[in-house]
């Protein structure tokens, strides 16, 4: 969203906890985590236009912008799914905050819907 | 998202468990439940071009569509958000499937998100 300081009220106001705010430097993000249950959502603003989140603000406008799902075993399910020819945002697995491995399900194989792994 | 047939696949291929598909008459769409942990995705197809379902992938096209947030007293919840002027879709609750009762937040006052509180 364009402002974490706007969104996170809403969920507040519904008696959720919400966390500090941090700095994701490789994306170019501040985001806030509201847990809920064993997930969680993310919410991001863009701390510069170069983040991939600024330009889908730019393009679509404030909204969802993925699941993550957490895998016991990233390069197998990558494998399995490359087998099944189903189409990724990059081929290689990529090491993001805190050392997680992840990788991006181009929508065109989950509905239209982006898809994060995490592992 | 056009096809549950089609995009309930990528998450068979990650090994999850994917629902039957059931028809919500009153919502006219089908819909498919992937349970992940405390919380689940539900795949929705629409069963006709009344279904908001429907509009939303005319409008949009595929991809996320809302995040659901059970609430322990639903009439509480609204009270407080509307005290603080939090736009609502509708200022009434409804009742849906399986005689839950939600009502939804307007992206306005989420961030972008279209955000249904259930109870």
């Amino acid at each position: 969203m364009k402002s974490l300081a706007a969104a996170r009220g809403i969920y507040e106001k519904l008696g959720l906890s919400v966390s500090p705010e941090e700095v994701v430097e490789s994306e170019q993000v501040r985001v806030v985590m509201v847990p809920l249950g064993e997930s969680r959502l993310e919410l991001l603003e863009p701390r510069s236009e170069d983040s991939v989140i600024a330009k889908f603000l730019a393009k679509r406008g404030e909204g969802l912008h993925h699941i993550s799902l957490r895998v016991p075993d990233l390069e197998a399910a990558v494998e399995r799914l490359k087998k099944d020819g189903v189409r990724l945002v990059s081929d290689e697995i990529k090491i993001g905050a805190g050392g997680h491995r992840y990788i991006f399900v181009h929508p065109a194989g989950a509905g239209g819907v982006l898809l994060e792994l995490v592992e």
